[in-house]
């Protein structure tokens, strides 16, 4: 019994070239002595600077993922199945799942730049603990079926998710509102609700995974 | 069915005196404009710098503390009980379950310093959301009994503990490494197991509000 798990419409992108020039995007590069353009887009310092983007309630918050990664990967029963990270900006990176995160989320933001200014992380080895890869999210269904976490979908009790078998990758939003993209809607084979409530990220890898874990006797 | 959690020997504290006038801490409150004594140790910041405190092996990482308030917090539904953060320096701090903590570490950085350096958070408002109490550990017994997670524990499922009742204060350390201070140790009622495998602070909370939702019928 293992989670195949996907972050979908991924909050986590490098600041994009509207902005690129705006006092604030610099200045909170020059402090941390990097190149503009190298710099994660976060709106905890760039609010300001956010105002006009496009789709900008979806933007910024690499936090999100960075706390989504660290609820899955930190798992160390064996549930894990495979990860990946889809983007906003329509990336599909492959995450090693046996990778350890910084749990620090100024390390994790380092990690995340040199993923996406490179393409992978580290930089000098064959084996990549992540990886931008050249496959779009359609691609995947060649390999998996894709059911997507959502409000409005059937609802079911998280153990029925752990049971649907590993030829389902289950797919979680990490963006702070709105709805899912196109590229996404395009793809999901089921929606699937397990809770009255919004849920965020985090929260939906939580219980996914103790449910499995119960079900393994809470090893 | 409520959850009374506290954090146990939490790994928050400001910069102690031993270290203030060391370059790395000067240099570090310098780049945020504030004195290095109203700074948070962090070990991502100061780990040379660190490298001959006491106990150092359990102190500096404030992002467990920020992990696991998430894991709690953002929990909508009415599992939530009362909730108390023990740090290493034997401070005790209610905390409002109503209370959204900053999802951004920087800014619950900011925050953890204001209340460790003026008492409460908010400043200016009669209704704390955080705030150092003066009492102890030893005297929360007087209202509770408490529980403490720990991986010599008596093995229990997490439901059990879901079922102890709202008298039970169930205590988890939020620190790295080590063993509990000798001040948790003469106050503990019992000691609890849920896993085989070595925890972290944020798995033990997830795998309780979990518990807990399942047996309300996850709502």
């Amino acid at each position: 019994m293992k989670i195949n798990l996907i972050l979908l419409d991924s909050s986590l992108e490098l600041v994009p070239k509207e902005i690129i020039s705006h006092p604030a995007v610099i200045r909170n590069a020059k402090k941390r002595n990097k190149k503009a353009e190298h710099t994660l887009l976060d709106i905890s310092l760039h609010y300001h600077a956010m105002k006009d983007l496009p789709n900008r309630e979806k933007r910024g918050r690499p936090d999100i993922v960075h706390l989504a990664m660290l609820m899955f990967l930190t798992e160390q029963a064996p549930i894990k199945g495979d990860f990946y990270i889809h983007t906003i900006d329509s990336k599909l990176i492959y995450v090693n799942n046996e990778m350890r995160p910084p749990k620090n989320y100024n390390r994790f933001v380092g990690l995340a730049e040199q993923l996406l200014v490179y393409g992978k992380v580290p930089l000098n080895s064959n084996e990549s603990l992540m990886k931008v890869l050249d496959i779009r999210l359609k691609d995947l269904k060649q390999k998996y079926k894709l059911g997507v976490l959502s409000e409005g979908g059937k609802r079911v009790k998280p153990e029925e998710l752990c049971n649907l078998g590993e030829k389902w990758l289950l797919g979680i939003g990490a963006f702070p509102h709105g709805d899912f993209s196109e590229e996404v809607k395009e793809v999901a084979d089921e929606y699937f609700s397990i809770s009255n409530y919004k849920l965020e990220t985090h929260q939906v890898i939580c219980r996914l995974i103790s449910s499995c874990l119960q079900q393994l006797g809470w090893p």
